[in-house]
């Protein structure tokens, strides 16, 4: 069979399933999912083995040490995975909510109902779990999920979604409700970018080359998640105390997440009080700081950041920072060089503080907080599938929600129209 | 000035005023819809003399007379779209309601609010009153909007561009809120699709060439519109006056739109009893009917209807008919034939009728009504920009409320991740 031809197979089995469980109750959907959760513990010495042919084939390629502790699945990551699943079977399920129904002038009774999407292709990178998590909130929401993983996570996205699917299927749904493309050859990304009559949404998970690839290739509508080249700006009238704990926490609290601050822009007016100590604080925490010029007058041991610095999402232990003349300069940069993930102004300024709420464009804008918090978890919406960074469907963290779409349903009694 | 020029200057003209126009309050934006609607009466002499001019190049051109109706402006037809403006100004402004504001365990303050979608491309066929239904709903929502119309109407739209785009930014709307294409190559529509640095959506208005040319080239998120396969199944338990008045009005009271019936399903134990009486009302209204071999055995003068007839959307005085064993059989071909916008089943039988709007899968599904009520006045959401015939974002007709995205804002007092 083609790699063309395994692709619309396993899509299409998906297309097929998705009919089905799509009105399948919340309390079988539950069921697989803590049976899923089951199954994953029950069968981890056998996902633990395959693991490690991934890790085994990692250390022969040379992948770099952080990638080998993504791709590495324990004991304990496996009881995570599982507890997630858990997690997500414990949330409401959104499926069937009737939103609105108004009587019509006509006496129409016309509801918009929160319905599956269908099929969600997801397009990921190498950490294994994201097998998991986005089956099981792809499951709760009622879709059926084809996935397509990394070829250096192969062995164990197939262990675990053989053990996923079959308990899944055991315990009630559709078969071919998870599906995992098994060719690592780029080709059967490409087949998935144009599989329209199969697949509803495609959500890719990884960096901006990934992304890039997917948007700029797929007749699938998109949802584009992730890339965050976030900015925090220390006005005039900022509590400094409070912007040097912010600022370490949005840059060094975790720095290979899309939600951590990657450049740091500062009010002239406090530049000289501030900056010395943060940059000390930083370099302290490993940390290399690049300034423009202000900076570079202001503190000593600091690079010069290039234009391209202010582009970059360094996902490192590097902060790019500017002094700006004033809060309209400190805009102007960030409406620049952003990518409307996560943005935040520290000041004590109330007409600022909103100002910069109401005119920053981006998923979240924050006031006097770190930008880690930019996350389904910490929004209260749950597990999260990933965040939007563009604005059709969802913006920002999305959840079990997000992955809905609607139908109107119209109750009549013969009427026709005029 | 290069046609790609030309398009990323208005574009980028239009993302330029996104940013001014997502903060102007309620009171100028309705102000500027209503000096739009003042401004079109005011220079209706003008905009009818520049149509004239796309009417004898129609004429010259030999367009079908249906076309050129579309395309004519008259006294009546300006007034029309005036008023359409003046009904957009009345609307709620969706833009900056708080949905939800939730205070975390924290202490964060999350909520969510209703912004612009920023700028939208609008590409669209004949109709010259879609250039202000789309500039004042887009406009209403705080978007800027780039449009591009077809070349037979290009006199009318370039006319109409100019007396409103003038108003607009005299009531105090920034200058590039709305901008015209003026183009008429290929081309400029091709660069559309790439500008996703500038443009924020692309929304296609016309016939099924147009939609899958920008659903397949374009990487600007589209939302798809409008084509639409609908079918009405006349269930074994229907009232079949009902089912008489309901098929007449689908199929005949407009053909020519997306909600018009073009495939009507009947199931075998009333197509006699139905058919002969339903075929002699619709040939009566000199609709075409084409049928499966079974309605050629019960009624005479009826064309075979071929494969290509159930998925087709004739547009016009054509009907396709089908026996079918049972309901089940009527879903699985609607299934099949169905572009999803708007499905209708005629049943008396109650777990019936919950089954069908349960299990068909479409943007709207109806119970003993025609599917000519998919619109946005029908349903009681004001003017629309179109009916969305996909699952993201928007599904079914698309008001003002449509036309937004969300953001999440954060209020915090010095909060860092844990």
């Amino acid at each position: 069979m083609s790699i063309k031809e395994n692709v619309v197979k396993k899509s299409k089995r998906a297309n097929e399933a998705a009919k089905d469980l799509a009105n399948l109750g919340s309390e079988i959907k539950n069921e697989a999912l803590l049976a899923m959760a089951d199954a994953l513990l029950d069968r981890k010495d056998y996902i633990l083995e395959e693991n490690e042919k991934d890790m085994e084939y990692g250390r022969e390629n040379d992948l770099p040490e952080s990638l080998l502790d993504r791709l590495l699945l324990t004991e304990d990551r496996i009881e995570k995975m599982a507890n997630g699943l858990r997690e997500v079977a414990q949330f409401d399920d959104p499926i069937g909510e009737m939103m609105e129904m108004k009587k019509r002038p006509n006496g129409l009774k016309i509801g918009k109902v929160k319905v599956p999407l269908g099929v969600i292709g997801i397009i990921y990178e190498a950490r294994p779990n994201v097998t998991v998590d986005a089956a099981g909130l792809c499951l709760k929401a009622g879709n059926t999920v084809v996935l397509r993983g990394s070829s250096s996570a192969i062995n164990s996205n197939k262990a675990i979604v053989k053990v996923i699917a079959k308990a899944a299927y055991q315990a009630g749904l559709p078969e071919g409700s998870i599906e995992l493309i098994e060719s690592t050859e780029r080709k059967a990304v490409q087949e998935m970018f144009k599989l329209n009559d199969y697949l509803d949404v495609l959500i890719p998970r990884g960096g901006a080359g990934l992304i890039n690839a997917v948007v700029n290739n797929s007749t699938v509508p998109v949802i584009e998640t992730g890339v965050g080249n976030c900015h925090t700006y220390v006005d005039s009238e900022a509590d400094l105390d409070m912007a040097t704990e912010i600022t370490i926490n949005a840059k060094t609290q975790r720095t290979g997440v899309c939600n951590a601050m990657e450049t740091l822009l500062v009010h002239q007016d406090v530049a000289e009080e501030f900056l010395p100590q943060m940059v000390d604080e930083l370099q302290q925490r490993d940390t290399t700081v690049k300034g423009d010029d202000r900076v570079q007058e202001i503190v000593d041991d600091v690079q010069a950041a290039s234009e391209e610095d202010w582009a970059t999402e360094f996902l490192d232990y590097i902060l790019a920072i500017k002094v700006v003349d004033s809060f309209d300069a400190a805009v102007e940069h960030i409406d620049e060089y952003s990518t409307k993930h996560s943005e935040a102004i520290i000041t004590e300024n109330y007409t600022k503080a909103h100002k910069f709420t109401d005119i920053i464009d981006a998923a979240a804008v924050y006031v006097n907080a770190s930008t880690r918090f930019t996350d389904g978890g910490q929004f209260g919406l749950g597990a999260e599938i990933g965040i939007s960074t563009q604005k059709l469907h969802a913006r920002g963290p999305m959840g079990v929600n997000e992955l809905t779409t609607t139908k109107f349903i119209v109750f009549g009694e013969g009427q026709v129209r005029e």
